[in-house]
């Protein structure tokens, strides 16, 4: 089969890690007869270069005819470049929350495993930890805060700021359906985080959520508060299998998870909606200050590469031969600087690619 | 001196803990000349049982004559407890918003400090802590998500809740000024989380932030994504003094940041305002489960009335002897269940009480 991939390399080192990540999905499309035609799309910083905008609607359109995305990064720092002196609705970040809702991209799922061969990177001690701990984080990713009306207005001289945070019955049904087939193909647990004791949208989602539950019955349902399962993310990381929440807790604990692994250059994301078209990116951001040293760690989004083959293609074996030569590259001692230790092998983007695809 | 202390107990939990915080009181009034005169008032799961709701204008109106207010904790086990099956609005934990909303509260503290007798407790790893960490979440308590409008309603069949967000320059201006001012104090460093690249609110957040540090030269101020900060709690708690956040943000974090130091029996926290009057509280829950059994911790509440002694009343040679008295018991290596460890000495939330009224 041909495969039509829509590449947006973004900016840092988007390119060279999505370099890799081409090279091992034409490795792997070789060996199982598969071809993929990339067309490559600007997005963030370098397409405001371009055309004075993060995502124009051109680009939309083309990755919207496209049989899935592979993202790289997007941005740069903040502190340093002219890109944040744009307006914020035209600034890098933008391009990837416009082309999440045109895409329709309501469901972002981020793993988040303490690989055993790093366990040593992980900031939380080993009681904790033994055994390793392997969960998703499901957050809604088209609603709430992040899409609601905004507006600032000056009232008596006052300024004045307003965001809203609206979820209706459909919106939350279909995120939470994402969260129980992924448990059923898991370990069967979704646990439901919001702040239910506060917001009217929380007491929405729960119930939901809830009903959704009755179709899978399989499957454990737990409820959690926003603030308690920040904590439980610390104390007890081994407890999660599907965390289930809402666009802006979801940012938050799906970041504090991927920082609890403490191999965050390993971590994938997988954006996904009613279709099979999927967008797929490292779940690390562009890292402006390593770009083009051949430092940068490939393997999130090569791992992020093996999710696109599962969801988007359906081709389950060519993904498992992904994430297998990435346990076996592991294995045999090759790390990138982020997550090099003692008595291992320090190896560039590159050859991190190269030794991946060696082993496919 | 005589002061006024309006006491909540409240449930599980709180009465035997703030047994102990009036003890110390006591003791520290008697050795420094002070009298502190007690009102017993309900709030939560019991001024339900009483009064059917959890705080009654009546009891609002005493905890606003008196100088300040003690705070045990509300709630009960949200599976068992009858206070669970009321509407939201009359359930144990809306009494705390409703005192902090009446009382003009809106400047939450808490402290997170990694006690060197405990580090054995925090989940983190000895090379990330080394040298202790001590910073405090200066969280906004009475703006945000928690108090803007909400509703719920039914369109075309479908169920649609809407919470709202809003600040405006005077509500940040004030707990800016907090933020700074403790920073002063402290190790003159303010680092404001927000999620400006998203929120309105959080880009006049951002603006109004700054404009308030033009009063303070001495103090570097940072901004942070609320994201990042998630990450960096765990990462490198140590670079923080103080964290200046909105309301839900705060939330989340401040639960987070007690958790790092993995000693939450020990966390103090005070709500502030304009005036003189404010609450005190321990950062934990009622844990109904151990209630009664003399096996609670008392000392975060023994701190917050530290806090107290510090911020309503001005006595900072008070507040320091109680903190000394603390920091003696631990070192002397008397331990509650929460914090044990192998070769201290066990005691229970009597004993701990005394042990520290002993030493002051
Ligand atoms: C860049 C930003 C808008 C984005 C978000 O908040 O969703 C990022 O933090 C993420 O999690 O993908
Ligand atoms: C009980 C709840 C409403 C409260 C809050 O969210 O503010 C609590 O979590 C806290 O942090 O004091």
């Amino acid at each position: 089969m041909n495969y039509k991939v829509a590449v947006i390399a973004g900016d840092g080192i988007g390119p060279e890690i999505v370099r890799e990540a081409r090279k091992v999905l034409d490795k792997v499309g070789g060996k199982f007869g598969h071809t993929f035609e990339y067309k490559e799309l600007l997005m963030g910083g370098c397409s405001i270069d371009a055309y004075g905008e993060p995502l124009t609607d051109e680009t939309l359109q083309a990755a919207k005819e496209s049989d899935s995305v592979l993202l790289g990064a997007v941005g740069g720092n903040v502190g340093q470049s002219n890109w944040y002196q744009l307006p914020p609705d035209k600034r890098p970040e933008a391009g990837l929350l416009k082309i999440r809702k045109g895409l329709g991209l309501y469901a972002n799922v981020r793993p988040a495993i303490l690989f055993d061969e790093l366990s040593g990177a992980c900031p939380l001690k080993e009681d904790i930890t033994e055994g390793g701990f392997d969960f998703v984080v499901m957050r809604e990713l088209t609603g709430g805060l992040y899409f609601g009306e905004r507006k600032t207005v000056e009232e008596n001289g006052v300024l004045k700021a307003t965001d809203t945070l609206t979820y209706d019955e459909n919106e939350i049904r279909r995120i939470a359906k994402w969260g129980f087939e992924f448990a059923m193909k898991r370990n069967k647990k979704v646990c439901s985080v919001d702040k239910a004791n506060v917001l009217d949208s929380s007491r929405l989602w729960r119930k939901v959520v809830k009903e959704v539950s009755k179709d899978y019955p399989e499957v454990e349902l737990t409820d959690m508060l926003v603030d308690n399962c920040a904590m439980q993310l610390v104390r007890d990381p081994k407890q999660f299998d599907v965390i289930l929440t809402e666009n802006m807790f979801g940012d938050i604990l799906s970041d504090e998870a991927s920082m609890v692994t403490g191999s965050i250059g390993m971590l994938s994301s997988a954006s996904l909606g009613a279709t099979k078209l999927g967008l797929y990116e490292p779940s690390h951001g562009s890292a402006p200050d390593i770009a083009g040293q051949d430092k940068a760690n490939p393997i999130a989004t090569i791992l992020s590469a093996a999710m696109m083959l599962r969801y988007s293609f359906d081709l389950e074996k060519e993904a498992d031969a992904v994430e297998a030569a990435v346990k076996k590259v592991l294995k045999d001692g090759y790390r990138t600087v982020d997550i090099m230790d003692e008595g291992k092998t320090q190896v560039g983007t590159i050859e991190m690619g190269d030794l991946i695809c060696e082993r496919i």
